[in-house]
């Protein structure tokens, strides 16, 4: 289903998705890190079987049973973290619609998540948290009074929770304003990084911003924070954008208009000028230079066109060049 | 009519036109640069009579009655050189299918040209030469014995013939080897320059190549060494294409599609970058890899979007960035 991909949301020409997750581990178990082969893998059964008993239709993955191609292609997806996928052992646990994952014994033995399309933190956050409880009436979650929830790194103890949204700011990025929007960011507090979160460039002018520690304020908080930062993040980008459509409009039409001719006829495209070229062709489609195209469809396209996505479709592994050549061959086909 | 642009010639994909040029002077009279604007403008009247004597359905036009764009568009079409179209006085007579243009006191006082598509230099001299002979019955030509034709350039006593090709070489350009055969050419005492001749730049690998010397050797001689060396290089200039295409044929062709999904959605396009992303597409349509387009196509595509095309097309003057904004539809349009 693919829910953040090809659902609708508010401001979802800028605001790709909304997640929150939390962090939680079982009293008296120890870190993933610390368990032996046999009790991660049976701690994973075990919690497993608890999630299922109180959310209905979900489904079970154990990484011993993905290929390193489909790892990549579930964090190409945003179900699990690059960290996860990583990892000899562990799970997850997805709803139908993907717009639930909780990963088992990543750096804590759960970590749930809700995404959903568009800006709708509070809805997500919301959503997780009726899990949590639900999950805490099945599973003795290590919690202290004075310090809240313990977690594997102290960055999460307290809520945690990290709320998060993923933005699409080509504007603020071709007038040279990402700089001050990052160190405005970082001085609130929050945290400004690339697509895949933790130490992943910013490629196609999309930026996750979410809470840097979890202790301290309450949840409501937070995220009131995080929602307040980025409406104004969303004014500013459109004031951005609109600035480059009057300094000159051909201009501005002009590097879309190229960018999405090239996208259709390219015959080798690397993953990089590929999300380049779709985040011009995002924004021509918002300012609706673009009748046939949808958010959605490029949205597609730029999950199907990552390197495990395709490679999955080909049901082949491909050298970086052949990647290339398919990438190339597979948009044009999409647009 | 425009002959050598939509007319068919051998190896019309790498020879795009062929030439054939005498210098004449009338005995007993000063060379233009040294006549009054009464006289020059009696002597322009004088030839373009009699040329009329012996030549059925030519037009003449006087520089005085061009405004400075429709001049250039004559420079465009290579009806009549720069240095013409910046003179005060002059005129020319051409023929309705554009394949004959006389020259009325540009440098020489008669500059009689015949321009054929793709490579018949041999067929163009014979048109040439037979023009030529007619203009001597009603003209008296200022030749000696141990000279030849006198001519205002001492570059051109002799024959007073001036035979060239103008050639797209793109495979040797990509591969580097540009260099060795512009060495080679001048050697053998050829020259080479960019399209409009004379100190004109090569932009869209397009090169005109040319006899340097028209004293101490027949005409025949000359035309037999340009067709010579000409062949040598249409030869190599295919075996660089072949290199190109099977080093790698997805960068080959990428390169090509790219050029080509620019020119189809650009908004904006300038002369230089046109003409090198036309130069890509030919090359492309050369190879069979557009069913669509023909060479004659990208040809009146090359000379329509010139500047002064441009201008008389739209029939105002443009500022150059006007110019680039209407080439970029123009181009659209006709792709």
């Amino acid at each position: 289903m693919r829910n953040w991909i090809i659902g609708e949301g508010p401001e979802n020409d800028i605001v790709m998705s909304s997640r929150a997750r939390f962090a939680r581990n079982l009293k008296g178990v120890p870190f993933p890190w610390l368990l032996s082969p046999e009790k991660n893998a049976a701690l994973e059964r075990e919690i497993s079987e608890r999630i299922k008993e109180v959310l209905s239709g979900v489904i079970h993955i154990s990484l011993e049973n993905l290929s390193p191609v489909e790892r990549q292609v579930m964090v190409e997806r945003h179900l699990i973290s690059p960290d996860l996928a990583n990892r000899e052992f562990g799970g997850f646990v997805i709803s139908k619609q993907e717009d639930v994952s909780i990963m088992i014994n990543e750096e804590d033995h759960v970590r749930l998540q809700v995404v959903l399309p568009g800006l709708r933190l509070k809805e997500a956050f919301d959503y997780a948290k009726e899990i949590d409880m639900r999950l805490s009436r099945v599973m003795n979650f290590a919690y202290e009074e004075e310090l809240g929830y313990l977690t594997c790194c102290p960055s999460n103890v307290g809520t945690g929770m990290r709320a998060s949204l993923m933005l699409h700011l080509p504007g603020l990025v071709r007038t040279g304003n990402m700089g001050n929007i990052e160190e405005g960011v970082r001085q609130l507090g929050l945290t400004i990084r690339g697509m895949y979160g933790e130490g992943s460039q910013a490629f196609g002018d999309i930026f996750q911003i979410s809470n840097q520690i979890s202790l301290g304020k309450t949840e409501e908080e937070l995220i009131e924070n995080i929602q307040l930062i980025c409406s104004q993040i969303i004014i500013k980008e459109r004031e951005h954008r609109e600035f480059l459509r009057r300094r000159n409009r051909f201009e501005f039409e002009d590097r879309i208009f190229r960018a999405y001719g090239i996208l259709k006829s390219a015959r080798i495209l690397d993953s990089v000028e590929f999300l380049n070229l779709l985040s011009d062709v995002r924004m021509g489609v918002s300012a609706g230079l673009f009748e046939h195209l949808t958010i959605r469809t490029l949205n597609e396209l730029m999950v199907d066109a990552q390197p495990a996505s395709l490679q999955k479709k080909r049901e082949r592994i491909m050298d970086p060049l052949e990647r290339d050549i398919y990438r190339a061959e597979f948009v044009r086909g999409c647009l």
